[in-house]
């Protein structure tokens, strides 16, 4: 279809740079969403498809001109800029080629051969046909549906460019982008404690590359499972006080997986969810085909009325969260708890955010909540906490704890259950002996090290008095979390791209469906590697993006009507990590410094002692 | 309630040992599984409990009786017996603390406190409870159906035992078991050409480790998204000679979110599935809610047949594998396509257990089927093979390739839409940096060497051959799975056991619902560092367990009806590496050898550029 090209002097006479500048600036009419559709629309032939494309007000029309418009609209966003050095979108399409994208498009906007002009208005007679009802005897138009896909998210601003942001092991918490050269603090990871750079954990994980190799080679059945995928459940069935633990490839497959597979077993069992609850419990519940019912986040006396509503016979199941991602709020363990065992629940929790974060060995906010009685009880004591009253424990190995997988920990016979019948644990290959490795050590060295995580929790309480001593509007909330509420994609998306170009700051923007419409954020995450210099940074950053653009500060949330928990009269939440807890630094963490110490040389011991029987 | 083991003279004068060596103990007559149930029939209070409870006939009864039972059936074999240094089963309970896990038992069994002894008849005689009809008012008793769903397990005998196997780089392709001194041979790890202790694979990573940590930090969209992402992805795509690609978590994972995304997001679409598909694309399929049809294995005219009944214009997917992992047939890729273009479908191709292992380039049985034109074959040739009628393929990076993860390659928009839709792609933690840089690495070195691609295959034929040769039955077909028959779940397992406690020999016996009953079987997986003495090895430990064990032999297989593919008057299928391609070894691999040479220094040169970068 080289002719297509050759037939429009535009398309002939254009370079693929021009091509891709023109679609990046903005358009003079509103008309148009940007420059190369505006100059479209000035031309004889295309313009005058676009308009009767316009009419037709399909926007997923097959019909061929349609396609063509489809085509500047999107499909130059498709296309890597080969001047941004950060932005990096995984098509390999290669950047230099526009104009064979340009034939591309061409050829399926007009597959008649020989027609030698694909935008001639006589080729857009046919009736515009929408994808979702096909003429009968004509094939499907597979592609079309995708690019109308793809098309929405862009309309919407929800389509997803993805930065090229290589974290540099040796320089937490910077990053290189494309270019090497190039280097960013990023402020939005959630290796929250920097353990994925930890010598504990990488040097365990070579020793165990040199030993074992890469992959498993097998499920968890055939050839897959080894002793030290049996240590790493030990571990977490130990660090939660639960009798047993599973293993999976993410905690997104853990959630999924256990929630459908449980929710299934259990006759008639409802799920009752946090509003807010994460994707994978979501899917999890969707997957199990059992009766679902919402109660507002964290509204514990909406889930008693539901609760109150089934009959007490039936299994119920209630999923929620302790740390949600996105807001930093807290679920109320010990009331939901309360709540289960009057009405005969039981409670699945995801403590994805708050393990390694939480609780006097890392265990998580369930273990946090009774920090004392936790901090020298033995695995074999008797004494009862809330971690206890908590059924099944969801967690990842790839936030806190810096390496990848997740996992659930709860009774032995709810264990061997899933183990025994959730496809997306027998059906995959398990993770690598250097993954489950590396997330042992790194789960024992945080058992016994608080210095991290009261590092993290006391940047996070200076970096959110920073931004509130600014009027930079945070998302209050108890946790390590700190969501700077912007309320625009646009916007949102304008400012993370601004820190990062104009300050070498990498803060992703949250944008719908993560986040609500209009609580658009830029979710910061300080670790304990943030230097003084980082955060002064950073804050100045922030504020210098703020006026430059006019961004909305809290008092102007406040005075109209406020979101996302940015209102008036919100009380700001104590924070869970208590003073007393943190003043525990000196003593406990010095105390505890040591244990650290000696885990690594423990460590190194094992490491010869492997390199001995090698 | 260490009451209750002290109030029973038996329990209280049992070592754990002992109770474990009775548990494992065939019994003396027909009517107990094993030697400690047969004991406990003959306690004048336990045995009458246990009679009350067989009379009720409700094996998943909630009845403590019951769940007494249920302890010495079940809870036996979820302890891991001391002696035994290969079982490894994934529940951290104590090995040496059986009497904890007795009480633990007996306190569900009578939860009365001041009870003295818990197999005291007067508490069984409350009326038996399914736990599917619970009593209204009274609480749903969880515990109770989890320990029914693994009393099923045990009773059809598809309850799994993780066997503890290590394998060692150094000495591939040995393991050791659960003591580091007792070494076995695996012949059934998926790690088909040793690519996981392939010195360009774990040097990368290891050199990944240093530089840039452990885990990847984030989702794609958040921190989580680096060039060795973005170069693997393009790697993926120039392998197939497709336009994109993208990497999940699994193959499990790409094929569940694919399949779901792509069938929710075309309208009325209708998923045509071989009978035989992988469990992941199962669950893709049923996730998606899509209209299901199933079509018999391999069987093209069954598939035509469906394709007629349906209406030309709406969106069909046929979803299918190359290589069928535990028959080995493979799909009919040609065909399918054909009928997937004459009827307006897309192709969907499993291509797991091919990549890496078929085609010039390891691109699977796609590029194999046209060998030649795709050998010299130039990333923009405008030659179309086979492979390039496929629409989507799917691999995994766990197997051949000997890391973990899995991925699609497709059209841009495809891949694009599944990017931004997909939940199990985005909100999930991206794979680490060093295990995307050692599976690029691995893709990369089988791209340019033919070597093991052809000893593996060569040893497949000669496995074969000898098994032949000694009448043990082979399940025939053209690929490199050699699936040896036994038929019977207990006497599969059994073989297996024998093989690794007798052989040590590590080939996993092969059960439903893996399989369909009847047709267990053990499944070999040669590669090309198993070296001849080994091969005889298994051979001869093959036939001494079929001798002693008097399994069924090929002949005896056809004169009884045969089963699986192993029937009188079956065809041997013609080996889909040709005589002609495997005697490619003395040039080809010679002078790809060169190359594959090549490779090795070129990444020592990357290695110290990295190290220089540090």
């Amino acid at each position: 279809m080289e002719l297509a090209a050759k037939a429009c002097p535009f398309l002939r006479n254009s370079t693929p740079s021009a091509l891709r500048t023109l679609s990046q600036r903005p358009a003079k009419t509103a008309m148009a969403s940007n420059g190369l559709v505006h100059m479209a629309q000035q031309c004889p032939v295309m313009g005058k498809a676009m308009t009767i494309q316009a009419r037709s007000a399909m926007m997923t029309s097959s019909c061929p001109a349609s396609a063509g418009a489809r085509f500047f609209s999107v499909s130059a966003t498709k296309l890597k800029p080969e001047k941004s050095h950060v932005l990096g979108y995984a098509t390999p399409v290669s950047t230099n080629d526009i104009k064979a994208s340009v034939q591309h498009e061409l050829h399926k906007a007009n597959p008649a051969p020989g027609a030698a002009c694909p935008f001639k208005p006589a080729t857009t007679t046919a009736t515009p046909v929408s994808h979702t009802a096909p003429t009968a005897g004509q094939p499907f138009d597979y592609e079309a549906v995708y690019e109308a896909e793809l098309q929405k998210k862009h309309q919407d601003k929800s389509y997803r460019f993805f930065n090229n942001i290589n974290r540099l092991a040796q320089q937490f918490p910077r990053a290189h982008t494309a270019k090497l050269e190039d280097e960013v603090t990023v402020w939005c990871s959630n290796d929250y404690l920097g353990m994925s750079k930890h010598p504990v954990v990488v040097e365990t994980m070579k020793a165990t590359l040199s030993k074992y190799g890469a992959g498993a080679g097998g499920t968890r059945n055939i050839a897959g499972n080894g002793a030290l995928h049996l240590e790493l459940e030990q571990e977490l069935a130990m660090l939660h006080h639960k009798p047993a633990a599973l293993v999976f490839s993410s905690c997104y497959v853990a959630n999924d997986a256990t929630l459908s597979t449980l929710a299934q077993k259990l006759p008639n069992c409802v799920i009752l969810s946090d509003a807010m609850n994460h994707a994978s419990m979501i899917q999890g519940i969707k997957h199990s085909g059992a009766k679902k019912m919402i109660f507002r986040h964290n509204d514990t006396a909406h889930l008693e009325e539901l609760l109150q509503s089934l009959d007490p016979s039936i299994p119920k199941i209630i999923a929620f969260e302790t740390v949600y991602s996105m807001s930093g709020t807290i679920g109320k363990v010990d009331e939901i708890c309360r709540l289960a065992k009057k009405y005969g629940a039981i409670t699945f929790l995801d403590e994805v955010h708050a393990v390694g974060m939480y609780g006097p060995h890392g265990a998580g906010v369930a273990e946090h909540l009774d920090f004392a009685e936790n901090f020298h009880r033995p695995q074999d004591s008797p004494v009862k906490t809330v971690m206890d009253q908590v059924d099944i424990i969801s967690g990842t190995l790839g936030k806190a704890y810096g390496v990848v997988g997740g996992y659930i920990a709860g009774s032995a016979a709810m264990v061997d259950m899933i183990r025994s019948y959730a496809p997306g644990f027998i059906f995959t290959t398990s993770l690598p002996p250097a993954i489950v490795a590396g997330a042992s050590a790194s789960i024992r060295y945080l058992r016994n090290s608080l210095s991290e995580r009261i590092g993290q929790q006391t940047n996070t309480r200076t970096l959110k008095a920073q931004l509130a001593a600014l009027d930079i509007p945070v998302v209050p909330n108890p946790s390590h979390i700190v969501p700077v509420l912007v309320g625009n994609a646009e916007v949102c998306k304008a400012a993370s791209d601004e820190l990062l170009r104009s300050h070498g700051i990498y803060v992703q923007s949250i944008n719908y469906p993560t986040v609500p419409r209009g609580e658009e954020r830029l979710r910061i995450t300080p670790t304990p590697g943030h230097t003084e210099e980082m955060m002064d940074h950073l804050v100045r950053s922030l504020e210098s993006v703020w006026q430059r653009n006019g961004l909305k500060r809290t008092s102007e949330w406040k005075a109209t009507g406020g979101r996302a928990g940015v209102v008036e009269g919100a009380v700001e939440p104590t924070p869970i990590w208590t003073d007393e807890q943190l003043s525990l630094s000196a003593e406990a963490t010095g105390a505890r410094k040591v244990i650290a110490g000696e885990l690594l040389m423990d460590f190194h011991m094992r490491q010869q002692t492997s390199a001995a029987q090698l």
